[in-house]
C-alpha cells in the first residue's frame, strides 16, 4: 500500500498510528500541507478532496479520507466493535471530530505551526468551538474510559489525533483532567506510535 | 423511534428520506436552528454536539450525527454496500461531505434563510469552498451513474440532502449539468420524497 501522508497531519497519523497497530506496512509518499500547489497533479486522480491522507491499495484503488480509511482497514479487527448499535456510535464519534473538532482545533494548531495570522473574528470563533469539542468530550469521559463499548476503537484513535496536539494550537487542556486521562489510556495502548514516531 | 429534526435541515432531511424509503416510522420532535437556547435542555443528555438530527431508539438509546444515523439504519438493505471497499467508499463521501460541502453550502444557506449577513470575507471563502465541493461531484458524476458501486446508496442520500437546495444559498446549479442529472436521478428513486414533503 501507499500512504499520501503529512508528518504535522492529525489525520494522517490516525492512519500511521492504526497501520502500526495492525502490523501492516505501507509505503509512505510527504505532501506539504502549506504548499499544496502540486496536489492537483499528484492527487487530482484520487481524491475529489485533493487531501491527504490518501491510501492506494496494492492493487491500486485509492481510499480517501481518514475516517474511511480506519474503518476500511479496522473492518474485523478488535479495532472496530461488532455490534451494530457500537459501530454506529464509532462512527458519530469520527463524525463529530470531522464536524466540531477538527475544524476547529486543527485549523488553529496548523495557523500557530506555520505562523499564520488568520482573521481576529474567525480565530475566536474557531477557538471558542474548539473548547466547546473539548468540553463535550470532558463530559463523555467523566463516565466513560474509552468512546464507545468502554474498550479502545478507531473512535478513540480518530478522536485522539487531534486531541493530544491540541496544546500546540494554544488549547490548554488543565481544564480537561476527564480527557487527560483518556488520553494517557490510548498512549497505553499496545503498538501506540507518538504522531513525531517515523 | 423518536426524531428531533428540523424541517429546514438537509441533515435531517436526509434521516427522513431513508426512513421513508426503509418504510420505518419514527415520531418527530422540531427544534429551532435559529433559536437554540433549548438546545441543553431537550438534546444535553443524548447529543454531545446538541444538534439535530438526534435519533432516540424504542430502547431509549440515542443516536446522533446524520452520517451515523443513515449507516445504522441502512445495515443489512439495499441502501449500505455489502462490499467492503464500496462501504469504504460510502464512508468516503460522507465525510467529504459532512467537512467540504455541508460547512459551506449549507451554512451559507443557512444565513440567506434566516436573512443574515455573515462576515463578507468569511462568506467568500465559503461561496469557494461550496464551489470546489461542487466540482468535485461535477468530475465524479462526468464518469459515474452514483457516488458508489454505480447504485443508488447512502451516500447518494448524504450528498443530495445540501446539494440539491444548494441553490437556496445562491449556488446556481447551471455549471453543474452531471450533478443535475445524478440529482434527477435520485429523485426518481423509489420512495423519493421532497424535503418540503411532511
Amino acid at each position: 500500500m501507499l500512504l499520501y501522508t503529512n508528518a504535522l497531519s492529525g489525520n494522517c497519523y490516525k492512519v500511521r498510528l492504526l497501520l502500526t497497530q495492525l502490523g501492516l506496512q505501507a509505503e509512505r509518499r510527504e505532501l506539504d500541507v502549506y504548499d499544496r500547489s502540486d496536489r492537483p497533479e499528484v492527487l487530482g486522480e484520487l481524491n475529489p478532496a485533493l487531501r491527504v491522507p490518501t491510501l492506494v491499495l496494492d492493487d491500486g484503488r485509492a481510499l480517501p479520507e481518514s475516517g474511511a480509511i480506519l474503518w476500511y482497514l479496522a473492518e474485523g479487527t478488535e479495532y472496530l466493535p461488532t455490534d451494530s448499535f457500537e459501530r454506529a456510535q464509532a462512527l458519530q464519534w469520527m463524525f463529530f471530530e470531522q464536524y466540531d473538532l477538527e475544524p476547529n482545533i486543527a485549523v488553529v494548531r496548523f495557523w500557530e505551526l506555520g505562523g499564520i495570522h488568520a482573521d481576529p473574528e474567525l480565530r475566536t470563533a474557531k477557538v471558542q468551538a474548539g473548547h466547546r469539542a473539548l468540553d463535550a468530550l470532558e463530559r463523555h469521559f467523566g463516565a466513560h474510559e474509552f468512546l464507545v463499548g468502554e474498550r479502545y476503537s478507531i473512535a478513540d484513535i480518530a478522536l485522539f489525533g487531534y486531541t493530544h496536539v491540541a496544546p500546540e494550537g494554544g488549547f490548554g487542556l488543565e481544564g480537561y483532567p476527564a480527557v487527560r486521562s483518556w488520553l494517557t489510556r490510548v498512549a497505553a495502548q499496545p503498538g501506540h506510535i507518538a504522531i513525531t514516531d517515523c
